[in-house]
């Protein structure tokens, strides 16, 4: 089934190296680097850069309006070129009294190694270069040549990947990319993109005070306005009521719905019980969720606040109302066009003294070409080392900003990587199984000979 | 037009001794009594009760669940008897800083007297002492006899008052009552009633979490729900939908048609421009502002919250969201009622996991009869004092507690007084127009007079 050559020397290099690896992921997570907080970026910086190119890369450095980005090549064997993406930055370690070891200092514990970013992601930028560094000292050069960029703002929605991608498609040129991760139970994951982001404000404005409530009869109320603004924008069934905006929307393909279909139906019963659902949205059933979750837009109320929010009563005309609005967009719906339609369904509706501000800028949905070379790659490197086939999910759930590459590069992409469900990434106690980051170096292996022999 | 006795002398007594009516409207003034805080109630209590004392009256004090309430009889000549409600306690006199003169030490600048409580309620009080004391100078009796209670707790709406007028029906017996005050322009207004009043909050929980928002598509939002709930009970022409909220609502009478109408029409532009309205509700004209104001119950959002109410973005699924709503209600509907109704609704209309909780006690709507002789002699003294009829709302648009009278003693009531529009009360720099408390005590006394001999 697998192309390429035996993989046996490289495996067994990892595995006999297996305790350098830890020590040397442990060395990256002892550098705090918190974008939020700006802890430890410069240092993380330099060291990340120290140890590209320690591994053989050529590197570079690139200044951005936030942190920087390090850049590295390595030649491979094959005339094929694989685009790696991950990001030193972390979450803030808070509330750091949860930590059963402190978050900056690595430590083991029954078979798991703990501290902030051992999965996300420097884990993964480890179980990459571990693989790197086997291939290197079994065969003296990789099977393929590999582009890597490391950010440092990805926990701060990556504001900076865009506008670098776009400005180095020739620097960044290859035949496909790895993105940041995705794991899930017992085998990987291949998510093939993401969806895009569109968050607005809708502000209703009915008086420069608000009235005592004695008068409700003839001022006009900003609450009431905004709930019969939003009842006009999606009905109880979940269907989105603002016209045009599921006119982009590209249909399923057959290969999308087979994959959808293939993904591990949601424990239900366990997630209404810890979470105490009264139900899943529309009632539906397990099997339905991932379809439901993956493949559709959404028109999300984040928030919604006016008038008084306080404890016990007060008794006044709600004169400013607001509510946040997140859209998760897919293929081919643009951030703009959905808030130009959602400011014409509005005056349509007698809304035209709501208003529609743009909190941030929006962002692209994307999806990957589910049949390329690259999704059987990672699904026959899958194969050699978990002994099944990966999940496959073709649209990604998040709003990550693969979209640029997708967008500006048009080469197929992969998120795939090491993060078991008990990772606790972004929590405390974020830790890695020591036995998952070798295994998944072992992975990365796999798809950088299988991609550089397809 | 007008009954009883010759008022000249009377009048005369008040015009002659206005230095100390004022003197001894600034003793009260100077004595700090914010129920809210509970600063120097109980010194205000002894004021009172003494002041009353010197005036003539037997006293008594009563001690309740909050502040103690001070009642005084003094007999008259007819067989009449006139009860009066006031209240001793006052509004915190914040923001201090924005009082021209400390609140507290009553200040006259330009005809105006400056004080916390100088129109709301003591001098009120002061009027109607001042009314009594002049008949006694003069005629060594009153024209009917006086009840007087006066509490301590109208600015924490008046928890003792109901319960206290149903404990002592007998010991409050009397012919009419006069409530607190009501003044406009330049006229009494008598307002013969009070709307009753529901305060409950809706709240929706669909999880103990707030769900990332890439998950919106399989969890539901408590915000969406309620927004849903929200949008069945009242639609955008202001009809509310709740099922048997009218149905206890009585017509209109002609004479109550007839008053309605004579209620001076709203400067509309003067209000559309003070407080930036885009319009009046339903875009009503002026003149339909009054009745459609006082004559109509309410189902108000007082404040909505839900998810994130920062700034900026989070992208999160609402788990709760919570409404306040407070429904002014009109003759005969009743508090308990309207709530079940409400929760009827909901669950007829498939939001049974929506709570409705009451925040504190309901109160009644009540209406006086707006032809008894206690409206007649009302209408006779003002004639008497500024020389035209009073304006007469047979409503009344507050929820105050003169239900209770209305109700459990079945007796006329009127809630009229002084307080011109520019009086600034609960605001820094209330104040009374020393001829208007002048006034105010002519039109008391003739009020005593018409109604002794009605």
């Amino acid at each position: 089934m697998a192309g390429g050559k035996d993989l046996g020397p490289v495996f067994a290099h990892i595995d006999e190296h297996a305790g350098e690896i830890v020590e040397d992921l442990c060395e990256l997570c002892r550098q705090p680097s918190i974008s939020t907080t700006h802890v430890g970026i410069e240092e993380m910086a330099v060291l990340v850069r120290e140890r590209l190119e320690r591994t053989g890369f050529e590197t570079s450095r690139f200044e951005t309006t936030h942190n920087p980005i390090i850049y590295g090549e390595l030649k491979g064997a094959s005339p094929k070129t694989l685009l790696y993406y991950n990001h030193y930055d972390v979450q803030p370690p808070d509330p750091v009294d949860a930590w059963e070891t402190p978050p900056f200092e690595p430590t083991v514990r029954e078979g798991h190694l703990y501290a902030r970013g051992a999965t996300d992601n420097k884990g993964n930028i480890m179980s990459r270069l571990a693989a790197i560094q086997a291939f290197l000292a079994v065969r003296g050069e990789l099977p393929c040549t590999v582009k890597y960029m490391i950010e440092g703002n990805e926990e701060m929605s990556s504001p900076v990947i865009g506008p670098f991608v776009e400005g180095h498609k020739e620097l960044l040129a290859a035949d496909g990319c790895i993105w940041e991760d995705t794991f899930r139970e017992d085998a990987p994951v291949l998510s093939l993109g993401n969806k895009g982001m569109l968050y607005i404000e809708l502000r209703c404005r009915t008086a420069n005070v608000d009235f005592h409530s004695s008068h409700a009869q003839i001022y006009e109320n900003a609450a009431w306005r905004l709930v019969w603004a939003l009842s006009t924008m999606k009905d109880r069934d979940e269907n989105i009521l603002v016209e045009g905006f599921y006119d982009d929307v590209v249909p399923l393909s057959d290969k999308e719905k087979e994959y959808l279909m293939g993904i591990t139906p949601y424990d239900g019963e366990a997630r209404k019980k810890k979470f105490e659902l009264r139900r899943f949205l529309l009632d539906l059933p397990d099997e339905k969720l991932p379809e439901r979750h993956l493949a559709n837009p959404t028109l999300n109320i984040a928030g919604i606040f006016g008038g008084y929010t306080g404890k016990g009563r007060k008794t006044i005309v709600t004169g400013e109302a607001a509510v946040k609005i997140d859209c998760r967009l897919v293929v081919n719906q643009e951030p703009e066009k959905i808030m130009a339609c959602i400011r014409r369904h509005l005056d349509k509706h007698g809304f035209e003294d709501i208003e529609v501000v743009s909190l941030g800028h929006g962002s692209f949905p994307a999806k990957s070409d589910p049949e390329s070379p690259l999704v059987k790659a990672c699904t026959a490197a899958s194969k050699r080392v978990y002994g099944k086939n990966p999940e496959i999910n073709p649209f990604g759930s998040g709003s990550t900003p693969t979209w640029s590459v997708i967008q500006y590069m048009g080469i197929p992409l992969c998120s795939t990587g090491v993060g078991y469900i008990t990772a606790r990434t972004h929590s405390a106690n974020e830790n890695i199984k020591i036995e998952h980051l070798i295994e998944g170096a072992k992975y990365m292996a796999a798809i950088l000979e299988e991609f550089g022999s397809s």
